[in-house]
């Protein structure tokens, strides 16, 4: 709960940089309107960051009747973030300037058999590099690289404790990550990012309470609770996939049986549709993105099956969302990932009714859902935002004493 | 999103006298330490405390080596505040010091036709005029009465939205309170009150993230998370009680199927006794008090229908707190209200292990489950808390323009 001047300085730098990225130009006054600053502790900040070369000055603007106020806007050349998202299925990466704007992005697939960790961080360490090459930008240029993964991640170790998709058992993935990519390394998992991605520039944006439920392979909820990310106390927050809805339900590839992910993540669509119609071409055998993209172009085209399976999904999902709301009592409910991408607005439609069925009316009158506005991976931009935290907490250091490093210096090394 | 200085100010107002509260006497330097404030603005703030004679010098520490420190603690006898916990099964009224030690306590039953707003009231009237009238203080000395009520407030109007137990829609609950009670009053609900009373001086005390569970008629969750209380964006956060577990389930009192209250509530603990053993002696028909005291007695005698009804309880309560470990990860799950402290800790060890079976290993490591360790009732506790920020506010507002009110002068009237 304590946190130190350190702490805050650290948290306050951070916000008006993120304030700077999302609406440059601007001015002192305007951004210690926006965080709640005073015009003096913003004006440090902003002088070092101009140190720093993440912000350039970029001229005045006359104010009422006032002196020109100077304006600041980030300066994009003045590194380049890279965001990771490791999914199931993929490993896509994206290169961003300190705008956060996209210079370069690859993918690979990851396939079905490939499930130890060198496999995935050799597809990693080839994509990586690719995007680097792709933008012709000097490694010395790399502030960091942000790593999402699909599990529970202790971002002090360095360890994914638990994948599903592969069944990782503490796999010391940022020491194996580190002998391939030189970049200083953040990880973190997708729940987390693309929370952080629709807190700076998505539905999330001036909310102080948003839930961003993600819908892919697996599936689970960021937590945006007065106005931050809420990560509990071991950065395992937000694992509603793994919440039971059905007791004593279907299993779960947890273990468990009657979670959630079980009924609304990829595979369990998948057996959405085999139980309403087992033959229907729709089904892609083993093929989660083939069977996803089916449905979505079936919806397109009104097929019973397709409607049939969206229905019978939002049964579960629309109760699901629905104990968020109840829970949380959000602004806003952002249905991200993949999965929700292409199913798209037949599937906000038929949730919206759904969740409005099973919800209390109070919290339901204060909730919007919408889909992820933004139009790239916010996976990738999450951890690129990460990648940012992190450069912007070492740039500040002095005393290695008290200095919050990189998680890789803290990896204790089982070798 | 966005907090004025003003907020901020009032906020570390409140949080340095918390923690005079919680541990008097204690230097300003102590109160530094643990609030994270610079000393200087502590200094401001104790000083602030001393002009409202909320708080007195008490003499001086020696601090090795350096000069003796001063000691503020708090003026108990500064003030009087009134915590009332209106239950669906009586109306409990406690008066406490500034200190927060209860001075008078007292209770009346609310019988299960007393289903009007005005019957519930006259309770509420007549009990917190005794507790005045027992502890012997003149009217001006009371600060304020906080006032909880099961179901959904609205803090602003003074309107309970609604009140399951009742079946009381939008009821201008503070202006018909108004007109029997002289003192400030300031409206919210036991999920609230409760977590603020373990956050101040029970098993939330120091974390930063706490779920309280309250188990009561009405079933729900008071969540601490970030250090402070999370109301959601309605104030109507922490309906866990109406959340789904049985997708299609048991009829619930929300009109829903299948929530968590309608297992764990206290009726829903009187039909799982029925279904395991109809003819049952412990069954006191029509009366919840009556049947989770039998049941209480029969697990003290090791009664195998009382041990089989916990057991049905638990299968359902064990699910649906691994559903609240799996989202919030916190450090402690706290169970409060009357049928936890009734069944006690035969209830809390069944549930550790049912929690167990159902969440995540990562959250699930980093969870303590524990009773309330609050001895008298800890919503009474959290009211007058409230009825001490409130006054807090209160006494700083300069300008009208800008003043944050007590609820009432905002109410509309309807008559
Ligand atoms: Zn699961
Ligand atoms: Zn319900």
């Amino acid at each position: 709960m304590k946190r130190t001047s350190r702490d805050i300085r650290t948290a306050n730098r951070y916000e008006v940089l993120r304030q700077i990225i999302a609406a440059s130009p601007t001015s002192r006054q305007e951004l210690a309107a926006a965080t709640g600053l005073s015009l003096a502790t913003v004006a440090t900040l902003v002088g070092e960051l101009l140190d720093l070369s993440m912000i350039t000055e970029v001229g005045f603007e006359d104010s009422a009747g006032g002196r020109p106020r100077g304006l600041v806007a980030v300066n994009a050349s003045g590194g380049a973030l890279i965001g990771v998202d490791i999914a199931e299925t993929y490993v896509h990466v994206e290169l961003f300037d300190l705008g956060l704007n996209v210079l370069a992005r690859a993918e690979e697939d990851v396939r079905p058999g490939e499930s130890l960790p060198e496999q995935v961080i050799g597809h990693v360490a080839a994509v990586v590099g690719q995007v680097v090459a792709q933008a012709g930008i000097e490694g010395a240029r790399v502030l960091g690289v942000g790593v999402s993964v699909p599990g529970q991640v202790d971002r002090d170790t360095g360890f994914c404790e638990y994948a599903p998709n592969w069944d990782w058992h503490d796999v010391p993935l940022l020491d194996l990550l580190t002998e391939h990519i030189a970049y200083p390394l953040y990880l973190d998992n997708p729940l987390r990012a693309s929370a952080v991605a629709e807190l700076w520039f998505g539905a999330a944006r001036g909310r102080g309470n948003a839930v961003v439920v993600n819908l892919g392979t697996g599936v689970g909820a960021g937590l945006v609770l007065g106005g931050g990310l809420h990560r509990g106390v071991s950065n395992s927050a937000g694992e509603w996939g793994h919440t039971t809805i059905v007791l004593d339900g279907r299993v779960c590839r947890c273990g468990k049986h009657g979670c959630v992910e079980a009924y609304v993540g990829a595979s369990g669509i998948m057996l959405n549709l085999r139980e309403l119609s087992p033959g229907s071409p729709l089904l892609h055998q083993d093929d989660q993105t083939a069977t996803i993209a089916a449905l979505a172009e079936g919806l397109r085209q009104n097929d019973p099956v397709a409607l049939g399976t969206l229905r019978d999904t939002v049964r579960y999902l629309g109760a699901g969302i629905a104990n968020l709301v109840n829970l949380f009592n959000p602004e806003v409910i952002v249905l991200s990932s993949w999965v929700a991408a292409a199913l798209g607005e037949p599937l906000v439609e038929e949730v919206r009714e759904a969740v409005a069925r099973h919800a209390l009316p109070r919290p339901m009158a204060a909730t919007e859902i919408v889909l992820s506005p933004i139009p790239t991976d916010p996976v990738c931009l999450g951890a690129a935002t990460f990648a940012l935290e992190g450069a912007l907490q070492s740039v500040g250091q002095k005393s290695p004493k008290r200095s919050i490093t990189p998680a890789r210096a803290k990896t204790p090394n089982p070798r």
